[in-house]
């Protein structure tokens, strides 16, 4: 038998009920009609969330990581200069996929742990196409400041990873400025991992690649089957739709908006509050630099002496995992070894769960 | 409340139970153990049902049209050539996607409609690097044969579109010579669509692009991932699984290898032969060439005054939509309006579907 597990790793968080019901329902084809008022339905859905009223707002039909390669490739082509903030391993990612795609990429560095400098990145080039920064860096808890990058874009498209914010902490699409952002529905949004949530406004559709080198992202045509953005224009079939998948989505945005974002998120920042004061108290020091902590993406290291004499950090993990059935994640990159990422977003944002993680932890530390 | 429906046209056809209650249970973790034994066995399942014991085989995160764009984005660099057998549609597509990872695309065509033919692919250019055909085209319901043009294709690499046939025909990738594959869920495997089943042989592995122009479909990363390919290495995270859409094909191939692959084919062509009879009989004529049609996806024109008079044929399939409940699909391309297809795939093609579907029909033109 398969188990049954608490999710508290940096992603996929557990579901709301909600959504396993709209999982298994009878399938419906990506034409019929009651999927495609779903469907228009999860893309105004997606709005209110992203808050923006761009036309060109869509699931995705692929995980976050497909989100950014759509926010990338559709946008950027060979000689193109895009500046990347870089202070964790999506940023990194960035890098990659702009470079992919034929970009002349200027990463601005920042240690991790340490939030992107607003000045450094703006100023790192004269006129770049795109400036991209990662709004909630999962690799390492820290929130970027994204409004800031807005207000002084000038001419370039803004591009946001919104994959571990949105939901969770405030994101404003059209206030702020960004031109292109993109989800993961596994975060804050209580929905298995599968869909990228994805908005491009008018300055960057005006400016889009016509023919992008990947067909199955090609937005121009993934908007003539969502619809709105053709301006009313007959829908036209692209691919098939994972039709289950968009139908979780939509059950999953549904709940966070009949209980409202702004209690969703203040119940992400007060669950992750929590979450932060009893690993304090239990002896964890936070990774993230103070003012720019996520609440609920929280990175923690420990001093010597504090994990159990004789077994590393992942044999705890395990523990936890096998004694307790919570999950909660190993840091990446040089953090291996030395981070936990503990991630307290979508139906997982609950206190009974901070309450049941602290008091395992405390039990395997002996506290 | 939205509708539940038979599912008869191109796809997507109805899940097996089995794969609802998979959908609907408690998610894990990408990194879970407990879901990389799901994952490991639904590799190994999908090397059974491909007929191959290549260690690169497993599941795109996206539809079918993601594995297509895997398929050439891995194997295709500017300037390679590419013959692509053009009968439908998808060979269509094949075109575009290859186009765009800078490809010199060999067109060979036949009328849609008609089976391709194998001597004149396989003399269309002296040395392609890649040789490309559907082998069940979904839009005219044609069986190419890929069997021949593996017996012929010399040093060029085979790459298939199995997405129409894996489960419901035959399909053998080593014993055809093969060396990509992809196919989706949403067909003859009785899953909701969302993943690409994808197979590569040794030969390709060899010759594939080290740095793909996409960086989610970077076949290295995806198979450093799901394991093997990689000799026993250590897995390593790329992008978080759609762990739900796994643990829906792990269930859907586990129905198919319990019933028997075998068994299942042989439905998928029982019920498929009797639908093709009961549809002449009530009058209509199948489109694809005899000889090389498929059993399970059905394609058929009608003779003036068939139909109600008074109503197009889409006025036909909106009653069976809104009256019976049942979904078929209408003709694509310059066949939109004039031709239906009809499916009878995964857990649809039963013969109280086909039943249901003559009954409906014989109802609505007056039999």
């Amino acid at each position: 038998m398969l188990s049954d597990r608490v999710l508290m790793g940096p992603g996929p968080s557990n579901m709301y009920p909600e959504v396993a019901m709209a999982l298994q329902r009878p399938l419906l084809g990506h034409l019929d009609p009651d999927f495609l008022t779903v469907l228009d339905e999860t893309c105004e859905r997606l709005r209110t969330v992203f808050s923006t009223d761009s036309p060109a707002t869509l699931p995705v039909s692929g995980t976050g990581s497909a989100g950014m390669e759509a926010s990338f490739v559709n946008f950027v082509e060979p000689g193109d200069v895009v500046v990347v903030a870089v202070n964790g391993l999506f940023g990194e990612r960035m890098c990659d996929v702009a470079a992919r795609c034929g970009a002349e990429v200027v990463r601005v560095e920042e240690q991790w742990g340490r939030p992107i400098v607003p000045e450094r990145v703006l100023g790192a080039h004269a006129g770049p196409k795109i400036i991209a920064a990662v709004h909630a860096e999962t690799s390492t808890g820290v929130r970027n400041d994204v409004a800031a990058l807005g207000a002084g874009k000038g001419s370039a498209l803004l591009l946001a990873d919104c994959v571990t914010s949105l939901g969770g902490i405030e994101v404003d699409i059209s206030g702020w400025g960004v031109d292109i952002a993109y989800s993961g529905t596994q975060k804050c949004l209580g929905v298995p991992p599968g869909l990228a949530p994805f908005t491009a406004g008018p300055a960057a559709m005006e400016r889009r690649v016509e023919r992008p080198q990947s067909w199955y992202l090609d937005l121009g045509m993934l908007a003539q089957y969502t619809g709105p953005a053709t301006g009313g224009a007959a829908r036209r079939y692209h691919h098939t739709a994972p039709v289950t998948m968009v139908m979780a989505l939509h059950a999953g945005l549904g709940v966070i908006l009949d209980e409202g974002l702004d209690s969703v998120i203040e119940r992400h920042r007060s669950c992750g509050e929590a979450l932060q004061d009893g690993l304090q108290k239990l002896g964890f020091e936070l990774f993230a630099a103070e003012g720019n902590r996520l609440p609920h993406l929280v990175t923690v290291t420990w001093p010597e002496g504090l994990l159990p004499s004789g077994t590393d950090e992942a044999a705890v993990r395990r523990r936890l995992l096998t004694e307790f059935g919570i999950e909660i994640g190993g840091g990446v990159g040089e953090w291996a070894g030395r981070m936990w990422r503990i991630g307290c977003m979508g139906h997982t944002a609950r206190p009974r769960n901070v309450a049941l993680l602290l008091g395992a932890l405390g039990e395997i530390l002996g506290r």
